[in-house]
């Protein structure tokens, strides 16, 4: 049988990449021709369908198809270069819609998986980036040199917003430059979101926390439907709040563009939640690369995007290779701070700064709001384990007459040996 | 080692379904002990997390932990209750990076899906749901006793705004119910989202398929960041459009939320483009049942679901789960449309009134523009093969005196076999 994508492929074609956006798939066809299927998937992802139409005549066709240029059967490395012309300027979920959309439903793949993609720059310049990024967050916080140090108070959820912000104001004082909200924490009836940004705003002026020039960040999580998102992210500027946290994935890119195009002048931190139901399994899916790039098009300052160490998978090559993008030369859009977060705690703090390097924001939850001797000491404990590793001191020795610090490693390092 | 989670643990514990969310899982969990496992996914997706915190005591931990109250090994299956206390009312995404959020991305599980999700009314009760339903859109139409036919304009992209909404006109003359953009098209120069709807709704008035009580639908897809998508809403209300579009799952629930709660009055279609990305995998991901109850929850009138035939994935089974789901009864809530959609032609027809009955949009793009004789022709095959399923004459009887279904049948379904 012909194969009726055969229009589609153009193996070797030499792409002119200023007009084409390309993605890089891994495909797998099980019982069927490779050619075929890979000419299948750029058919549904821009122009085409299953039949021939009559009303193709009338159309740019020619001008629109996408184009399978590579296609290695042994490697299931696929790239598809599709015209500027298909996709929307500033629009992510047409984007979405378009080369990750109807195609992972298809029958006829067994494997199906976005490893990257590539912009031109006219279509990264049709969105705003960052609107502070990695040196705005610095000028923000009055930090040049070292990795940012955050928190995220634990347990999630239950605590009372006084409670909640006691405990911010705890790990603040012992020299913590951000706290979160956890991702599962929007407004509660016990810890609403009005009354925590009223306590937290409240409480961070009174002990000099906002508004000096090297300020501490609190990143308020205003995830929820959009008119109400809008409501929040509106009421944290009206209390002069500096950083409004989007869980962007349970979200959805709509509304995050949305609050990034409002142009509040606030950190946008985003967290990163639902991610791996898409981007673990090796058979379907989109990578965790590609969402960082979206992120970065969508215009958060800050993005988690993995330890390496930790509780949570991701491997070191992967994660690096994101947050090299997000530290990276992008046509001039800003950048965005990596953020490691997940089952960190102050014996991980060697390998975070030799991996991950000082761009880079590092949250601690239950490393440090589970510290023996509480939040404040347990804070104390994770700032003094990045002094020692900028330091170059091992951790053991430092921790000789760093009381906080060595109660630490005795509950976490000893116990995992 | 003692199981650090086993506070989690409630096997056989009975719930009262009226305070708890039950989620149901698949999970598998190689080389570790399963019940620890299913007791640290309970743990991150409600209070708890890696290590045990100080400010546990302060908290309502006893209130709000999740509970692991069936685990069974052998086929995976685990059902976790989750206190209500935990979510915010009425905010989707709030539960999803709950329930379905940092857990994907655990360590210790090799495969985790969320395979259902049963709410308690008080929850489903703080949505607002659709608008139509079911009844709304039939009471619009006309219709009463039969499936809504559908047609999505193809080539999805690259038709002029008088073109395509040529083509939109011609399918409705014909017989068909309700004309919808493809998921990718949004606005792009050639067609650009306001043409087309000044095109499409100054076409439609002038044919008297609107406004008089026995209305054609005309889906325009508002697909966009969020603001773009609420000015292209108020729009299609201005020129008095009958229908919103949107991609929900690359917009993502807070935007599809946040235009629900405008309760601007129009059907609200649901495209679902992207789901496969994390409905398709056996190891990792979510439902497409799950996603039919969130859409539903969130307010959109007609969601599509799958076709059993035709291009896409969806067996038979899963398929009449969730379009069973969508047309139930569900706490008051209104009924939304189930929508078949993706590679139908005349020749599914009798399958496809057998297997999905009455209630339900069957939606033909190829398989109505990609006839021999264009696409009032391919309409009217359509609608021949609809008249001859419902009187129960087989196709090829109809055919003979009926010719544009026998164009059709000569093309699709000889060709087939």
């Amino acid at each position: 049988m012909a194969n009726p994508y055969r229009s589609y492929l153009a193996i070797g074609e030499s792409i002119d990449k200023k007009n084409y956006i390309i993605v890089t798939f891994f495909l797998h066809s099980e019982g069927q021709p490779f050619d075929r299927t890979a000419g299948g998937v750029a058919a549904e992802s821009s122009v085409g369908t299953w039949t021939d139409v009559n009303l193709q005549g009338k159309t740019l066709w020619d001008k629109l198809h996408g184009k399978v240029f590579e296609a290695d059967e042994k490697t299931g490395s696929v790239k598809i270069a599709y015209p500027l012309e298909l996709f929307e300027p500033g629009n992510i979920p047409q984007l979405l819609s378009s080369i990750a959309g109807n195609i992972f439903g298809l029958l006829e793949i067994s494997a199906l998986r976005i490893l990257d993609i590539d912009f031109p720059e006219t279509f990264i310049k049709s969105f705003p980036g960052p609107f502070f990024g990695i040196a705005g967050i610095r000028k923000i916080t009055g930090i040049s040199n070292r990795p940012l140090i955050g928190s995220i108070i634990k347990p999630k959820l239950g605590l009372s917003h006084v409670e909640h912000m006691n405990a911010a104001l705890d790990v603040f004082e012992a020299g913590v430059d951000l706290v979160k909200d956890d991702e599962n924490l929007t407004s509660q009836s016990y810890n609403s979101f009005y009354n925590r940004v009223d306590e937290g705003t409240s409480q961070m002026k009174r002990s000099g926390f906002l508004g000096k020039g090297s300020e501490k960040i609190y990143a308020y999580n205003i995830t929820a439907s959009y008119d109400e998102m809008l409501k929040r992210a509106e009421y944290v500027v009206a209390k002069n709040g500096n950083c409004l946290m989007i869980d962007i994935l349970t979200s959805g890119f709509a509304a995050v563009c949305g609050i990034r195009n409002k142009n509040f002048g606030k950190i946008i931190h985003a967290h990163r939640a639902m991610h791996a139901a898409f981007t673990r399994s090796k058979q379907y899916g989109i990578s965790m690369l590609v969402i960082a790039k979206l992120a970065r098009l969508s215009g958060v300052d800050s993005l988690h995007t993995g330890t390496i160490v930790g509780k949570m998978e991701g491997g070191k090559e992967e994660v690096l290779a994101i947050d090299n993008f997000l530290r990276g030369e992008w046509y001039g859009l800003k950048t965005v701070l990596p953020t490691a977060s997940g089952g960190l705690h102050p014996g991980h703090v060697p390998d975070l700064v030799r991996l991950l390097g000082k761009d880079v924001l590092c949250n601690f939850g239950g490393g440090i709001h589970g510290h023996p001797d509480g939040s404040k000491a347990g804070a104390v404990a994770v700032v003094q384990a990045f002094d020692a590793a900028t330091k170059n001191i091992p951790l053991e020795e430092y921790a000789k007459n760093h009381p906080e610090l060595r109660k630490a490693l005795e509950k976490w390092v000893v116990k995992e040996e």
